[in-house]
């Protein structure tokens, strides 16, 4: 064996070691190991920006992106997004695993990021631009970002931090710094291309870092690797059937699970990129004529928003609209179905790379009538085709029955699980507790969440909750302390906006939930259902 | 460290030493590792059987199978293969990597041992049905299988085999012998389900053996993985744009590269299989109203019989039909068109899992004729979505022009190209040579193949092959063994019948070639291009 050889395997035996011990202290990757030359042949990596380096080849003229008049080809978005990579590395010495920090919007900038940062081996970690400063220093320190790509309509959020910053007036101009910050690399990425750069040669290597917004206690870093990215790619890219001329209007934010990883699923059908600054729904609807958009995401509030804009008309082409969060009613699918967009009600976290499990519609529903449909859509959910399994269990591990009746806690495992909680040990050991990721631990024996007036949204998701009987005193919860923890550990947009607690739930007299009945108290003295 | 991982260590650091030493000399799988708890919440492995349980899960009553008169939900799939997986397991004591050797048409039995032996944590090995019983029992022997599932019709190929027989009378009733094997594992498949079967723990071990029918020199058995399935099978479902709507008509052999692993695609999908005993044209187009077929695949051959059959209408619902081998005709393509049937041109060998490179249309091109635009499209090829990329090379591996002036060979590597040879570390080694797989190694300066008339299959393609000049006298071939070289080199439908070889090829004053002159002479004293 040679020395080579002998220094591997000690590294290999130390990982052992490591490994034997629990669970592993962090949620790194593992040291490589030497692969064979069948290895080398019969097996790649997954990686997700292959595949804007495969548009780039088999549908160069294509249009990747539109950003209002502004218009890139999968070969303008693959030259600028490796010249962004060779800069990166240049002129900022990026180098494997190091953190880059992103604050922006949904413009062009942050899209080439995404596969930018990748392509220079980087960890891309996209921050929510809703947050404040000091959430925003927070973030930086804990993740150890190393340098700052900014929007300049947020330069204050990190106007305190010495990190090295790009700024993007997002002009696409050429006086603009971010696009002089780009033109370094153009030569690069010119005559090099992809083969200059470092890519990964371990798919379970963290690749992007996003950091949850919990409102108790300190934000986590939900860890994504270049496996997990690929595989939800793919089956986002089966479950929302996009195609050749699938056009998606992002509005959901990059910065949110990396907008649920559609910025690969779209590139890995090379399909159209619609990208927009701000949610602003007189554009939105401009948008759906002007690019004849076919595909958008995003939770119910901003559909009821769009459904009940004074430009709505049926759209000529189907919008196939992704929704997670709390079921959409029967008044909003059919309003929906009505303008043409057809709902696909998905659940996840942003620890599951958002999506993970969807309402599969049943071919022996299609002579019931909408209300029937959409009350047997919101009882069910499957995992997603690229998906392992996804149970309900009690506090013991043991599965409860989904009759509607018992709740447990829903806990998945498999190649949509998060890598883990980065520099978190702690955290990612008890999210991770049994084998299984563990999505929330309500101590609740039954819970209900209807939809409810609000004068902001049209409507917002109401909980009512059941306590489990003989509670410690300790376990007893209130109201708002189960808003903080739904907030802790779901995504902010699918967290009722009140939860009260109540002794009983309205029931039929074979046990079922009469959520109607709670409905008519909310809505008592509206005339109608969508405020 | 305890002694349980001293061993692994050892384990480890055998295989190291292994590797170390150049390729591996057996294509087998490597000895496992020890998962970490961040490993086993974050990661499953790629299991294309995984596809059935979750399609049962999601569309117990949806219809997997149609057959005839016979129907199967994806409830009773699911239930049929995890009876045949015990009965596997308990009566003929398959174990982890054990051989099964199924011989059969494309019926309900031979779908269900595609995931059924898998299911057991066996390597399916279906044999190609025209083989001869000396060649098949020289698969048998070389395969080392363990058990035969075989069709009745072909019962005489393995009469002389002394292994265990499973006979499959194909008729679906209690008294077959095939429903009599199945019915021992339905206890189990009740009680226990997939929860009492050992999967596999390494996406990276082999779990089908596809011989291929190697004319000159004996069968070579090529290696699948699960991994490779999974992704091949995601891979086409994206590709031929597969959707819960779908009905895939089962064309191309399931013992052929496993039907190009279409059995995992469409139940990924959760669509509908139909199979067929024989390729039977009347049945055929009467298949495609009984069931309203979507999408089929095969060799223009098996095209150009549907399209001139005397029952061929235009179909209402258009049929993707995915056509591997020598680039679909102009005159085949729109002859297609007209009956509402779209090609999508792919290429691929068995050691690439079925298609690994398409043609893929351009946006740009929608204004050309027919004529021009399969021009185009016979010109250019990619890689699919889910592999990785795809070389032309001269002797030195050095990258060729890709100016259809020089002809070097295409080599793959990635996910979609095999393990390797099975039992047959010098043939894999030398397939494998240089980091990649090599489809074929033609000491030809140029090559031309032209659709000739056939009385069989109305065309077929000849090839004109000019030999590299100043050749040493041992490497100076002739047609016959050019064909041999080819049948041995590529799966048999896409060889061609003849090859001449000359001394030029017409060609324009730009050194374009001229294939149109090559066909004025085939087709001499013809009155039209389609026999």
């Amino acid at each position: 064996m040679s020395s080579d050889s002998t220094t591997i395997a000690k590294v290999r035996l130390q990982h052992i070691a490591n490994t034997m011990g629990g669970p592993s202290k962090d949620p790194e990757h593992l040291p490589h190991r030497v692969k064979s030359t069948s290895e080398i042949v019969s097996r790649s990596e997954l990686n997700p920006v292959h595949f804007l380096a495969r548009s780039a080849t088999v549908y160069p003229t294509k249009t990747a992106v539109a950003y209002g008049d502004r218009r890139y080809t999968y070969k303008e978005l693959n030259r600028r997004s490796v010249a962004l990579a060779y800069a990166l590395k240049e002129q900022l010495d990026i180098r494997r695993g190091d953190r880059v920090a992103v604050i922006a919007p949904n413009i062009p900038a942050m899209l080439e990021a995404h596969f930018a940062i990748p392509a220079a081996h980087g960890i891309i970690c996209a921050i929510n631009t809703r947050l404040v400063a000091t959430e925003v220093a927070y973030i930086l320190e804990h993740s150890g970002a190393k340098v700052i790509l900014c929007d300049s309509e947020f330069k204050d959020l990190v106007k305190d931090s010495k990190l090295p910053k790009v700024f993007i007036e997002d002009t696409g101009l050429a006086t603009d710094p971010y696009e002089q910050f780009v033109a370094k690399g153009l030569s690069k990425a010119d005559t090099l291309g992809w083969s200059g750069l470092d890519q990964t040669d371990d798919e379970n290597e963290g690749v992007s870092l996003c950091y949850t917004s919990g409102t108790t206690g300190k934000p986590k870093g939900v860890l994504y690797t270049y496996r997990g990215m690929y595989l939800s790619a793919l089956g986002n890219a089966i479950e929302a059937q996009l195609n050749l001329d699938s056009v998606h209007l992002f509005i959901v934010p990059l910065f949110h699970a990396n907008s649920w990883i559609f910025p690969y699923a779209v590139t890995a059908i090379s399909a159209t990129h619609v990208l927009m600054r701000k949610v602003d729904y007189d554009l939105i609807w401009k948008t759906f004529h002007k690019e004849k958009v076919t595909h958008m995401n995003g939770a119910p509030t901003i559909m009821i928003q769009i459904v009940h804009h004074p430009d709505a008309v049926r759209l000529p082409k189907p919008i196939t609209c992704t929704v997670a969060g709390s079921a959409p009613t029967a008044t909003l699918i059919s309003k929906m179905k009505e303008l043409n967009m057809n709902i696909c009600h998905v659940y996840g976290l942003t620890e599951t790379y958002g999506p993970i499990t969807k309402s599969y519609d049943q071919h022996e529903w299609a002579d019931l009538s909408v209300e029937e449909r959409s009350k047997k859509l919101a009882r069910q959910g499957h995992v997603y085709v690229v998906s392992d399994d996804v149970r309900v269990v009690d506090s013991e591990m043991r599965d409860v029955a989904w009759d509607g009746k018992q709740v447990g806690e829903i806990v998945f495992r498999g190649n949509l699980t998060m890598k883990g909680y980065f520099n978190d040990p702690e955290a990612t050991a008890k999210a991770f507790h049994g084998g299984w990721f563990h999505s929330g631990d309500l101590a609740v024996l039954e819970v209900a969440v209807v939809a409810a007036p609000s004068d902001r949204w049209g409507e917002t998701p109401k909980g009512f909750v059941i306590l489990k009987p003989g509670l410690p005193k300790e376990k007893i919860v209130d109201g708002p302390a189960l808003i903080a923890f739904c907030k802790e550990n779901m995504a902010g947009f699918k967290c009722p906006t009140s939860i009260v607690i109540v002794k009983e739930l309205p029931k039929t007299s074979t046990g079922k939930l009469q959520k109607y009945i709670l409905r008519e108290q909310e809505w008592k003295g509206y005339s109608k259902r969508i405020n």
